[in-house]
């Protein structure tokens, strides 16, 4: 017999009448944090991002070398207009509200194929956390071709019902327009293009997790684009209520990363001027290709979604042409392993059958999936990015062969350049720093969430004392390196929406450990290389100090000549190089 | 003009085509680490959370003294069947489709109030990844009252809609059952609860991250619950291909923590046999009353749209009743504050008005938030609930005031438990091992991203040095030590979906380190106490050995007889005892 007594009245009557359906778009306004929007310094940073991540992927795809501008500009204490510029093959008028306006919306989920964006969240995001914070709607302008004309749109996004409201349509002539690095004051204008323009409460800070951090981060990883910044800060005394402002104003937290020192806050950099990334390289890079799911990462549930979503009208044939690496002999095999009719219609196959077809496919002996759907950065082009950003007397990379985890092809990319202490100007390093740590996901930098990442987790994973630099216990290895990681794949797992961080799984840390390693090695031989190169030079030196003293002391107790005298310091000095080159 | 060449043909026009909408359900399964279902061994250990925290949760919103079990069966070799029971109110036929098949749909996002539950994912998730992986529909069977007959479903998710599919639905005559801790082998019955059953793919690993674990802590976190558990696994042999199968089965990723070592792996627990943890305490917690919005934690653009939603028919009406801590009084001081018409309709409130009227509140003193939203677990019950997992010689525990982050009151606990080393029967605790931490959110234990996590870094950020523990460099201090740490908030600003780890607001981390530092102050105290009592000690018994040989050699000295030796031997004694009374 029930022993508890009630003591209220909610029945599950009552309780049924709580319950109530939850937008997506309310429930990431509520969960801000999980998007990157949790303080206005990175609200700042997530917001320039994801829309220069946007404006990378649509140049790419449609083939166009990228032309990206950042424009900041400080409007009020707590408050930034940031306007992004692309020369992208601009976006349709049809489209334009869902893109900007709607959460879970977009061209990349449903495929498998590299790319920044992937989850169709990131620019809405951006734009409902301005609508929060400033009431402000999104403005797009767009333009597709010299015959047609721009289109410029407000828009806001409807948190209840998660869908766009068009505030303002109207045709104009707008032509995206980039100031040009060669010729000061000039600018280049394009025939396409989109510009979206968002206001929003934000901090901008200097330094580290900075905007400019960001942007060089990205140029490095993306030397084919070519990215201008310009940051308009209010004067000191005209932003003084700002410290009061924003601690006051709610959401200040800085999560996931140390707070920044004062000294850093708001000093203006050049202002009003564009800066520019120059393009490095006047290529494309090779565009990946996109494929279809490997029947070894499709979970049983999935499979029989595919089967029952499949055009094709045998098992047979769905098997050969819904998944990449079944030829039609090897989807034959997988039906005759599981004991199943090869012309069955797949829509009709039963649970069983299909837990059956489900181990006959894990059984059968498969090619991995194939790896042009991967565009790797490169050996070179990482070289020629950490030698632009880093005054080194050493830089290697290794770009290792792609692999799969959970059926998604990935690779990983790594790079380290070190310099002698002391020799890097404005870096400031102390003796005891950690090292430098770049990560990148598609070449897109990741900067919040070191600490969740798995690519930081293989930098420390990685026994550096092996190769010459001290490390600490569990933490990243000390000296003056950077090192750069990289991780190309269909579908980068990452640990939350706000896409900082990428998740531990057991193939990609293990990969990442092995790129580390090499670069490691190499490193090891070249430390090795410069330390005997300067105990040899100091030897030499120490010595070539002392052979005139100890031929004079010589030349006294022999009683030699002058003559004899310079001419066994001659001697002296040739014994002792080719002892140095016995040894 | 434009100096890239396009490459491909790809336009806004055929870019245009390829934009869809993505389901949320679609995005969380291709996306399920964010949800706590990445590895086999988490994807069990999420699943039964979810379960449990909806049963504690409907108990006590029905004022139920919860009794649930949980029932995990080990039916495959990568595959279990989970039955979670509880004696709640039950379920209204007509929400268990959506309760159980539709993410984000639940009774707790829409309001500020205390619970477990906040998202409306959790179990639908779980279900979601049950089907996935083994193509099982979730079964649910529920009755909420005598005079009621059950009712059973088994319903599946349409990813592709977010939509419940309800496949089987029919009454009986189920009542929910339990063991009877006190009467082994005889049950307890209901007349009102519900039961939730998913076949998953997962695996059962003792230890660290356990079931058990979670249940162990879940106890001492909730003395007023009685929970059973009962793990039948396969036999070794049966389960051989384990391994194999589970490493070809994709999905094996441990993400977030380390693996388990080997010998972990699939050891039986006594089979077949529940186990019971006993409720210790027959009442109710308070119940936490639901509150309105705290003026000073609202946006701009969330105050737009409640005054576009709000019934009230003037400003001055809709902040005092949409608000908490505005009173009518106030509310006519922020619209006077602010230049506006006290009388003037909330919905027609332009948009520079509405910045107006922010600016106002945020400038006018307001009460803080009201607290009774936040049921503690009170320093009693964590003292209570520590003494039952460690036979610790110091126990202490501190519940702070409540606080506020971003508008949300919460409240910071913190316990502290410690014994001398060695005397733990069954730790097998290394001397160097750092102390055990028990996090907590809203009486749910978080197990896994502990290093992501604000409770864990503010145990790092104290100087636990200065309490007596050694503490490596950024690390969790060192010791025979158990440290309990519990938020409670209306809103936990969790960093992921999956609710493993609090994101580190500063108001957060600043009043858990006030917590763990009173602790750490009664720690050095009792430390401090016990080193001078073993000091003394060891001092009397060093000084009482040798004080018969004293006597002794005065004795001969002084040529004393064997009384006057004894008597000088009690005299020492003494004067020895004063000495030290006197330190």
């Amino acid at each position: 017999m029930p022993r508890a007594a009630r003591r209220r009245t909610e029945t599950a009557e009552t309780l049924a009448q709580r319950q109530r359906e939850i937008s997506v778009s309310e429930f990431f306004l509520k969960n801000r944090h999980l998007l990157g929007f949790d303080s206005p310094r990175r609200a700042l940073l997530t917001a320039v991002k994801e829309a220069v991540d946007n404006s990378l992927d649509a140049c790419e795809e449609a083939g166009i070398l990228p032309e990206v501008s950042v424009d900041l500009e400080h409007i009020a204490p707590t408050r930034f207009r940031m306007t992004v510029t692309d020369n992208g093959p601009g976006i349709v008028r049809a489209q334009v509200p869902k893109i900007f306006a709607k959460l879970l919306y977009g061209s990349k989920f449903h495929r498998l194929r590299m790319a920044r964006g992937q989850q169709g969240i990131g620019i809405s995001a951006a734009g409902m956390y301005g609508q929060l914070t400033t009431g402000r709607a999104t403005e797009i302008i767009s333009r597709t071709s010299r015959s047609r004309p721009a289109h410029r749109m407000d828009v806001l996004l409807d948190t209840r019902a998660n869908r766009p409201i068009l505030l303002r349509e109207e045709e104009c002539d707008w032509r995206p327009e980039f100031p040009d690095p060669d010729r000061p004051g000039e600018s280049v204008v394009y025939d396409h293009g989109t510009a979206v323009t968002i206001e929003l409460e934000a901090a901008y800070v200097r330094g580290r997790l900075s905007v400019d951090e960001f942007l060089q981060q990205c140029a490095i990883a993306n030397p084919h684009a070519q990215i201008h910044v310009r940051i308009r800060l209010k004067p000191r005394d005209e932003a003084a209520g700002e410290d009061e402002a924003s601690s006051a104003n709610a959401a200040t937290a800085d999560v996931g990363s140390s707070s920044p020192a004062a000294s850093e806050v708001a000093t203006p950099p050049d202002a009003a001027a564009w800066r520019s990334f120059r393009r490095a390289v006047e290529q494309m890079p090779e565009p990946p290709a996109e494929i279809l799911p490997h029947p070894h990462g499709v979970e049983l549930g999935m499979l029989m979604q595919i089967l029952k979503d499949t055009s094709s009208r045998t098992l047979r044939s769905a098997l050969a042409t819904e998944f990449s690496r079944v030829s039609d002999r090897t989807a034959l095999e997988i039906c005759q392993r599981a004991g199943l009719d090869p012309a069955a219609r797949p829509a009709r196959i039963a649970h069983n059958d299909a837990e059956t077809l489900y181990r006959a496919i894990q059984d059968t002996k498969l090619m991995r999936p194939p790896t042009d759907c991967l565009a790797p950065i490169g050996e070179a082009a990482i070289v020629a990015g950490l030698q632009k950003e880093v005054r080194a007397d050493f830089v290697t990379a290794v770009s290792r062969p792609p692999a799969v985890y959970r059926g998604n092809p990935f690779l990983i990319e790594a790079g380290l350049a070190c310099w002698r202490p002391g020799e890097q100007e404005g870096d400031g390093a102390a003796a005891d720093d950690p090292v430098r740590l770049l990560r990148f996901a598609n070449r897109v930098p990741l900067l919040y969430q070191a600490g969740a990442c798995a690519l930081s987790r293989a930098v420390i994973s990685v026994n550096w004392k092996t190769y010459g630099l001290a490390q600490p216990k569990g933490a990243l290895p000390i000296g003056p390196v950077v090192l750069l990681i990289h991780i190309a794949s269909v579908w980068v797992p990452f640990t939350s929406e706000s896409k900082d961080a990428v998740a531990a799984y057991p193939e990609i840390l293990r990969e990442a450990t092995f790129a580390l390693q090499e670069c490691g090695r190499r490193l090891a031989q070249f430390l090795g290389r410069r330390r005997r190169e300067e105990e040899a030079r100091r030897k030499r030196e120490y010595i070539e100090t002392y052979i005139p003293h100890l031929a004079h002391g010589l030349a006294a107790i022999l009683g030699l000549s002058d003559r004899a005298q310079a001419d066994l310091s001659a001697r002296l000095s040739k014994l002792l190089a080719r002892s140095r080159a016995d040894a």
